[in-house]
């Protein structure tokens, strides 16, 4: 076997949930994934398509009604983007997507840069295709002065930095906005100095924008074209609203999170013009294509988008609040409330080895959260522990309950 | 995007039925499809797990209730590789089983060996992880003589090119037998010697067995401890009968073509000993996991397989029959029954370019066939051409309309 993929660390959030194997009543939050089922539409399309027998082989692209209702929808919420059904490709999940990309850009010996902390899969899959990683590191923001948190989050870009961290030599930019696991979010203008910077070097822009519509902020609208049925729900800048057709960008995309359908595993990539033929190849060497009745489940999904995700979002918040108002209550941490996603990522004073931490909690207060070192290179030293908390908890006593061990185990 | 992604040709099966499109009334033959629905109690399995709201992610290697379910079906076929649970990974679809082995095998620059005509995705695979591909080229048996055709299939393979083929540079050997597309079937001792040859220069063999089940000749078993429930049907010599749990052998397998569930996209690798920690990785970068529901569904088709198997091989060997017989007699044409697989492959006197034949059947004779040149590399010259003619139809007078077509074709 190859001595890169031996060497890819376990995932070090599974190292901490066996920790927890054979311990009575752990209250776990350490994967990102809420507990509430898919909606009953949803599921019941895909019933109906196997019911039916759509048991056969589909397009590599995905059904043409399923993309061109992808088309629609991402032009509904960027209606700059100018999309079309012709850049739209259907996968087997968002991570099948972000793996097409990398298998689309990046040769053995090509510089891809990532902006971490960061979901550790972006950071092995450009490395499985012999690509070189390097990152910069989005800084923690101080302790709240006045005990009023940054309500831009607890992390944020040094945007000079990154600019300069871009050249000639960088095949691939690898960006999560909203961040798993930190909440952070590129605002619009940071996007365009990105994106001039990237014209410049001849730079491809991979945007892993699952969590775009898990956003609690006001959106930050590029013209008043935003179309009325879309303004229910805000939604992340996106580079879909400033990038034109020709733009090296692609943009990862998932039903996961949005359509509460983690175990569908469907998703799709926007990608620039006239690369879908060399994608739709991709897709073929990769998984063929997605099952019929789960692109069935997803047309329905995006039918009822305006009627499910609003629900989400705004169940996510209560979640965020609650989580976040008592843990800023606690001694030790340090919180900021996330302005998107499904993460609380916080900081605990006088701890600086996360995995140790969070092995801890399980062990002596039952309580399952990831570790920080999760998201970061392995080479990269921790100077404070981080931890994160999912939140998306259909019953908001089990946040309380969490909140309630964490306190008593910081007491003891 | 990467000039090796560009350079991919379009799929030559695509090409012809691209030609046929706005044309009324084509016969198609041309996917490796069956038109027959997934049997029922397996699509209810799915139906039952969606509506009990199994919409959660599942393990990376799959479910341990399948894995197991999947180990047991193999060693009642396979007793000699004392395969477990612990040596299999479930994945989305065949070829994404493929695709992973590939990821974990193949760095940059290193020698992967195929024998061909092989499935397309079989070539690109390894090329698209920087492997450099080289070839050695089954054998067309010549004119039957006396008018029997050879019962081994219309290919032989020169068993000591190959072996001299293999060298210390050999990264692995890819095979595909029972072979698509044609038919051609390795024996247990042409196992045992690649096997003993690959051991010696230290070569993975990745063995593509998806057919195994869909083979028609009196099956070779390597001792008599053959389990009596799996004696109803015969499978095709496998390497998993030759090879040890150390050996460097996986092998990739699909639940398409033995239970009629290609839309699913569910297969498995079989693994040596000590490789489901690093491959559970792998699919977690590829798809994250299988769906629960689907997994369900692969559940009930195993438990249910010798139930379902032996009567799509029944089935299949009477269209292979009905076809061949029907091929024999028409002039011009060159065909023997394939020993396995779902599809008659042959040559026609007179030709040379396939694809352009395949093309004036579907314009000229509305009958959809794939052109063989879609199974050799692109820079292989045609010195015959040969089609392949899918025979898997659950109404037989299907092929007896498609026979007709290409007799007065012929006759024109």
């Amino acid at each position: 076997m190859r001595s890169i993929v031996r060497g890819f660390k376990g995932s070090l959030i599974r190292a901490v949930a066996n920790e927890g194997l054979g311990l009575p009543d752990v209250l776990a939050f350490w994967f990102g994934e809420g507990d509430e089922v898919t909606p009953e539409a949803v599921r019941q399309a895909a019933m109906d398509s196997i019911g039916q027998g759509e048991t056969f082989y589909s397009h590599n692209l995905g059904m043409p009604e399923l993309r061109q209702a992808i088309a629609d929808y991402t032009l509904a919420l960027h209606p700059q983007s100018a999309v079309g059904l012709d850049r739209i490709a259907v996968t087997s999940g968002g991570v099948s997507a972000l793996m097409v990309a990398f298998q689309a850009l990046v040769d053995a010996g090509d510089e891809v840069l990532l902006v971490t902390p960061i979901w550790p899969n972006l950071m092995y899959q450009p490395t499985l295709m012999g690509g070189v990683v390097r990152t910069v590191s989005l800084k923690p923001n101080g302790p709240p002065t006045g005990g009023s948190p940054d309500p831009r989050g607890a992390w944020r870009l040094d945007l000079d930095e990154l600019l300069q961290a871009i050249t000639p030599q960088t095949k691939v930019l690898v960006l999560n906005s909203p961040n798993n696991p930190s909440g952070w979010t590129l605002s619009r203008d940071e996007q365009a100095s990105i994106l001039a910077r990237c014209r410049e070097t001849g730079t491809w822009i991979l945007a892993d924008e699952v969590y775009e519509r898990l956003y609690f902020e006001p959106s930050e609208h590029p013209t008043d074209h935003h179309q009325a049925k879309f303004n229910s729900t805000a939604c992340a800048p996106s580079f879909l609203d400033l990038a034109g057709p020709e733009d090296r960008l692609m943009v990862a995309h998932s039903f996961s999170k949005s359509f509460m359908m983690t175990g569908w595993r469907l998703g799709w990539l926007v990608l620039p013009k006239g690369c879908s033929e060399a994608v739709g190849k991709l897709i073929e060497f990769n998984t063929i294509c997605a099952p019929v009745f789960v692109q069935r489940a997803g047309r329905v999904a995006l039918a009822q988008a305006e009627h499910i995700t609003p629900q989400v979002v705004a169940h996510l918040q209560r979640c965020r609040d609650r989580l976040v108002t008592q843990l800023q209550a606690l001694p030790r941490v340090h919180v900021s409330p996330a302005p998107g996603g499904l993460y609380a990522f916080f900081r605990l004073d006088g701890e600086t080895d996360s995995l140790a931490l969070a092995k801890k909690l399980v062990g002596e207060a039952r309580l399952g959260l990831a570790p920080g070192s999760a998201f970061f290179p392995t080479d990269q030293t921790e100077t404070a522990a981080w931890l994160r908390w999912c939140f998306a908890s259909q019953d908001l006593s089990r946040l309380d309950a969490g909140v309630e061990r964490l306190s008593n185990w910081l007491k003891r």
